[in-house]
């Protein structure tokens, strides 16, 4: 019962978030029938100053840390951000009605991190005396940012197939119907429609433009820009009077936008809403559980402490509320953000803060004795 | 004497402040003829970030409010709000050549309140050791708001009768010339155009959708929205980083168009501007009388205290220079911004510092005994 | 060596600054083609932000002068910013396939001052103890807004006088061919065309129209009001809140933006490079040799310290890195930014701070017996 007091008490928390209280305000203003309209040239410098962001907290993140000691817990976190799409792809993406590229985005929500939630787990861990490596804070954009990349980079793929399909469904039909098109695409398409019945192994070598696409559309490209900026040069003054004190104002009105965008699509959810809440009720724990275990190998092998242990398990059960929900409207437009960010924050980020927390410290507890 | 050179070193003040220099600012470049121009798409977006800030400082300060206790003030400020509002459509909009909706608008911002004017209300009182209740500052957005929302809400009915009689009018015309038209808006026109003479009375049942579409227009539903946000969730984070600090600069930004905008219709002044300098002086006293009048009655009834009473009547007495100019130019774009801003603060707030302040505290003085 | 490990070290240091990161960075996502956009009415609002801060910057230490003790020094700072504009005018403009608005831009820029650079002389001054006074700083935009307002302007009567040579050498060809053009503007276009072989002598007359619309345009027009409104009103609230605060942050994305937008241009510097290098290795010790002279007439005339003779000839010597881009991009559009930003920031922004700081204060302690 203490569980789900904890549980219900974050979930009105969080619903009184900024982040979420504007993105309800959003809905409910566009529900009123309101003529307030946000202009896209003010969404797009929005969009681009909050990834520039994202990416200038992940680069001085990962020049100030000491990577020789993280190279093994860096490369946990990475695989665990790129697997969790992947997970997403193959369950909530074949549940019944699901549409793919909502699932996909959602994986990459819940792939990507939420600094709120990872605060609660370092203050829980200092709580309980657990001892954990300085630098295991910064292992989030070792999570966040290929989670976001590979959500990006696997919904293209799948639209990209998905309209070959279609062109090549089309073509089927034409050919039935005897009446052979004079066009050079033709054989290309048909072997492309022949590739989708085989599966996507043939179909690697065509998976790098759209990787290169993607990586080139305006969400990656700020984000990259800001990583490479974070690394490589000193932009500390302008990300501390500028980008950092702007962020969480800027995302309100991005969110109130979402809002209004997420109430015009609701409907679309109606037949699904339940495989999101059962998708973000189990997949923190499976996530956490798969990082608790990669982060086992590199306690056994580099002696990582259990309490960077459990920092990582908490990183992967979180999902984002603040990096994710920008990025994957401007990566994967056709997505409908009230599948994921309604799946993550009204469902998974009170699931991690209020269970997985305890669960992995306890976890971590009775397996390593500390 | 000394009223006079105080009233004239505030209104030198009040000329440097930056909200009213930018105005003056923006008429100077666009009397010299500059191409500057600000986009629109900024326009809307600083309108938005000013209005959901009004709306948030309303909302926070009803949220932290101890509201059994104000009831009875609390009602009195709006009813002041509205009260100058109809007082302005009754008064000065019926003065020869006078606009009406320059008239409401002007109405609207004498029925708002200006925080700096309270302040140093405050600050006389606590020098005078007058005591006053510590929420009564919290009253001003019970005052502010309904008076914005009263005066784009009469704009809109009265820009909507106007339009309906030029309709029934140049309906008669037609009918006058024997050529009936076949439309089914007929009847309809022609009992709107009876309702015209007869008076408001029958006419109310229409005023409900003009209001709905007042509140659905982009400056009410960011006021509001603010409000909601401010009373319902936790908006502190992203006010306190980003809408409170920001709102004097997007201010300024706002005030140069507007002052742009003003020197292309400064003209329409020349033959009303003596009533605009009559209504700015006169007004004040007579909105603070009320609304001390009203706030007596609160004394004897609920023991209001005396400072109360006398915050009720300056903040009454009070016409915005920050909250009104933003919202009047949204809601109300047709009314003739070198109107109301010029009649608020080069006349109005001078006023209200300079005389009212005094004249109110002395009244206390002499009425209760403070 | 010494000197040269300092540029060295400088140069690499520039190269991470957060002004220069981001230049790059556009050029970088640029070349590997990047989709990402800054709607253009981001980039307008951005420019007018700027400049309305530099001219507040300007006005605000020009009001908290004192005038009457700066005024020869002050005449020598506006003396230095024109004649710097013309020396470029007339030696980098001049050289094989230098585009002429690119040098004249280029000028501008080396007339403007870079405050960190002032910063580090007035930083080296007192390290060694050079007592100068308290006002030398204010000297700045006494320099740096002759010169950007020159650049401007020279470039715009540049440019109108070879859209006129064109127009007449097309009308002489016309004339030739026999074919009469039956047009009003052919006298006045024939007189332009023999007032450009007679020199700029009787061109003066319309040289004052130019002057004109250079100062209307949106780029002087908002550092002038900015600079008006710094001198004549008490802007400092807007001015602490919201121009200064997201001034480095605003000019980090136009910086991008104009990093981007010189990538595409850079092909034109292939054979005048070398031109740049030299002019911005050599112009900043000529600079700062006139104004040194400049300054030691005020020092025998009018007492100025020896000290402020340095300051006078480390402004001279800087370049802008801040103020001068948005400036000119709004000014001369028509003007390469990897010529005057390569040229300013990469070599004569490194030769400032490294070797003319020292070389200065030699040269005074030399001459001056400080």
């Amino acid at each position: 019962m203490d569980f789900f007091s904890l549980f219900v008490k974050d979930f009105v928390q969080q619903l009184q978030s900024p982040t979420l209280a504007f993105l309800i305000g959003g809905m409910v203003i566009a529900a009123l029938g309101s003529e307030l309209v946000i202009p896209e040239s003010i969404c797009t410098i929005i969009v681009f100053m909050l990834l520039t962001k994202i990416g200038l907290t992940g680069g001085i993140a990962i020049r100030n840390s000491n990577l020789a000691d993280m190279v093994l817990p860096m490369i946990c976190a990475v695989v665990v951000g790129i697997l969790v799409v992947f997970i997403a792809r193959y369950t909530l993406a074949k549940l019944p009605k699901v549409k793919v590229v909502d699932a996909i985005a959602t994986g990459g929500l819940f792939g990507a991190v939420s600094g709120s939630t990872m605060a609660a787990g370092l203050t829980v861990l200092e709580e309980q005396k657990i001892s954990y490596e300085a630098w295991a804070g910064a292992l989030y954009p070792f999570m966040d940012i290929p989670a976001l990349v590979t959500a990006i980079v696997v919904a293209n793929i799948y639209l990209n197939n998905k309209k070959r399909k279609e062109a090549a469904n089309s073509i089927m039909k034409t050919v039935a119907a005897g009446d052979y098109p004079d066009r050079k695409e033709y054989p290309s398409s048909r072997q492309e429609y022949l590739n989708e019945q085989k599966g996507d192994g043939e179909n690697r070598v065509k998976i790098w433009p759209i990787i290169e696409e993607s990586l080139r559309g305006p969400a990656l490209s700020a984000m990259l820009l800001g990583l490479a900026l974070g690394i490589l040069t000193q932009p500390e003054s302008v990300y501390k009077s500028f980008y950092d004190p702007l962020f969480r104002g800027l995302l309100s009105i991005l969110m109130l936008v979402m809002g209004m965008e997420a109430w015009s699509r609701i409907g679309e959810l109606r037949k699904v809403a339940q495989w999101y809440v059962v998708y973000s009720v189990v997949a923190p724990f499976i996530h956490g559980l798969i990082a608790f275990g990669l982060g086992m190998i590199a306690h056994y092998t580099m002696n990582f402490s259990m309490g960077g242990v459990v920092i990582l398990a908490v990183i992967a059960a979180s999902s984002s509320d603040i990096s994710g929900p920008p990025t994957l409207r401007a990566g994967i437009p056709s997505a409908n953000p009230s599948a994921y960010i309604g799946a993550s924050t009204a469902v998974g980020t009170p699931i991690a803060i209020g269970l997985c927390i305890p669960f992995f410290v306890g976890l971590a507890q009775a397996i390593g004795g500390v």
